[in-house]
């Protein structure tokens, strides 16, 4: 099985998830600068979850990079990932429409959390499929990151009930854990890479 | 001709139906979690018609696998497969805004039915295209699952005008059928392709 | 520069295009099968513009396949016959709306008639790029097709201000025209590669 | 890290941004040609967006042409150029939805500068990734086309609160400016290759 369409799949995928979210931005209905403001929450919405789309296709470069074979549990692993990253739009909206209720927060945690546990069964299954000693194993290693991330989602959803700020918090921090680039997984490519050159 | 583009075209076609489809589900205009409670039934068409614009995507990927060379009718009997899953995200939002009305039911067991017969259509012009020696035709076999859909969809289609939940349990087994690898087409294939390399 | 992008970008455009169109059918209001019926005109207008966007990339695809060369000129030409095939799901949606009103398919008419000659500026700039003696200039030939297409939409355009069932019929002539093989071409590119081989 | 993937979902995003845009022409109510008068605003705006986007795609094609190695820091620089592209469709549709009124042309302004902006930032970023001594750094040169165009966008801002005619005329330029081939780049980058070559 082929990976390039995997990826041209899941690129395409993602590409229309990014790109739909803006069509929750309605054209707005008067004329002047003032009409604008209502937008404001949308667009903090829309710049969140660009951010968020935008660090799963850069991990899911990374994750699909050292892959040699592609198998159905793979395919699958990988549509339930696509499925759970496409119900960020809606949330979105939800969430710039009311301008950050305790709900929305409440549900756009939990699609989010639902994306990273989605994330983290692909890449237990790409590494069980590659062999604990492939790069992918090694470079993500104890994947610190993503457990700090999955607490400080399960902390938002819990706090979005009493707080929607602290809730908000937490998504931007985590959004700002991944956008940071780890420079240790790239050096560890790039030095891995050419331990098999040479 | 190229297959290449085949493939990205109908990956991106596929991967746009699979996406839109979150369009119909509209953002909630309350403010609370039990305004997200009409959106259940739209919700659950989601998930069963994203399984099976997933298995398409899937099945069509073994299928161009083994293909050599295209013509111009693999080309028009591809885009007549377009055409009917196309239809999906319309028939899945009417589903789901009657709460799995009678009539939905039918109309999406006719569709389903519809991209069965372009797909089987499509995999008849392949394999007269490449041989009835080919991969494709020793692999494909007596298609059995493919048979067992046709007929439940015909019975969902049937059912749906006395019990609207029967024809949903129809269409949930043949989605079932098929997300269950099928361990033999994929064994079929690696063995074929180690006897091609050796 | 890069013919695959060219096709890339191309091939989404296309995909996009003729699953947008599937967005103007909305889902209908009622829960019967006779809700079904006002939509009626929308989904013959859809097929018919989905065989057109389908011709267009058919032929894309054989116009680009004996392109070697990419300047700008063919950029900027493959993106205007973009811009006006763009419009297709907008004429599409207005016909189905009001059942094929005499507007609506001169409007349709004149968006196939500037798709057709940007389709035609494009193949001419192709060509004088990739010199008379090549294989796409000798497979085109004197483009019967091409001019008898031009010729029905003309005729389809001023007729619909008398009879627009008339205007219709010479769309759909010019559909099937394109849709039924063309042997020919196909024959010409497989002998000439065979000449270029050997 | 993988160039391909990068134009692909780059290719993809900006397909869907420029196709996404007609969805905001609306299929018009009324049955008569009158009734398309209204969409003419919207019409002249859609063929500026597209026209902008082109550019966008077509640089962004020379851009990542000389390109060889990708990094963490080229794809969020990347990101952030596709995130202001994505704003054009919703400041294209204020902008034709109210007949260029002045608070629309001076959005569409800004959308345009923060775009050519994070263009400017992606450039600087792969110069300095690939080094000044680059084809891309010489091929750019002193990039006066980038330098007028910023200009000109800020006149428009600025003039759009007191003519927005003034404004709709900058942004034009600007198109005219990229639309109108630039020869010298082109010529560099075959020359540049030659001498490679030799």
């Amino acid at each position: 099985m082929n990976k390039t369409r995997l990826e041209a799949f899941s690129d395409g995928v993602l590409a229309i998830i990014i790109t739909i979210m803006i069509l929750e931005i309605k054209v707005p209905e008067g004329n002047n600068f003032s009409d604008l403001l209502p937008l404001f929450p949308k667009f903090i919405s829309y710049i969140l979850s660009f951010i968020y789309v935008g660090i799963y296709w850069n991990n899911h470069h990374y994750l699909l990079h050292g892959l040699s074979k592609v198998n159905g549990k793979i395919l699958w692993a990988n549509l339930h990932l696509l499925f759970w990253l496409s119900l960020i739009p809606v949330s979105t909206g939800w969430m710039g429409e009311h301008s950050f209720s305790k709900a929305a927060m409440a549900l756009y945690g939990l699609i989010l959390l639902f994306s990273s546990v989605a994330y983290f069964i692909l890449q237990k299954i790409i590494i069980s499929s590659e062999g604990k000693d492939s790069i992918l194993a090694k470079a993500i290693g104890k994947d610190l990151k993503g457990n700090a991330s999955t607490i400080l989602y399960i902390v938002g959803i819990v706090c979005s009930f009493y707080n929607e700020w602290i809730s908000g918090a937490c998504y931007i921090i985590v959004a700002l854990l991944w956008l940071i680039p780890d420079k240790r997984i790239e050096k560890f490519f790039i030095s891995a890479e050419k331990t098999i050159d040479s």
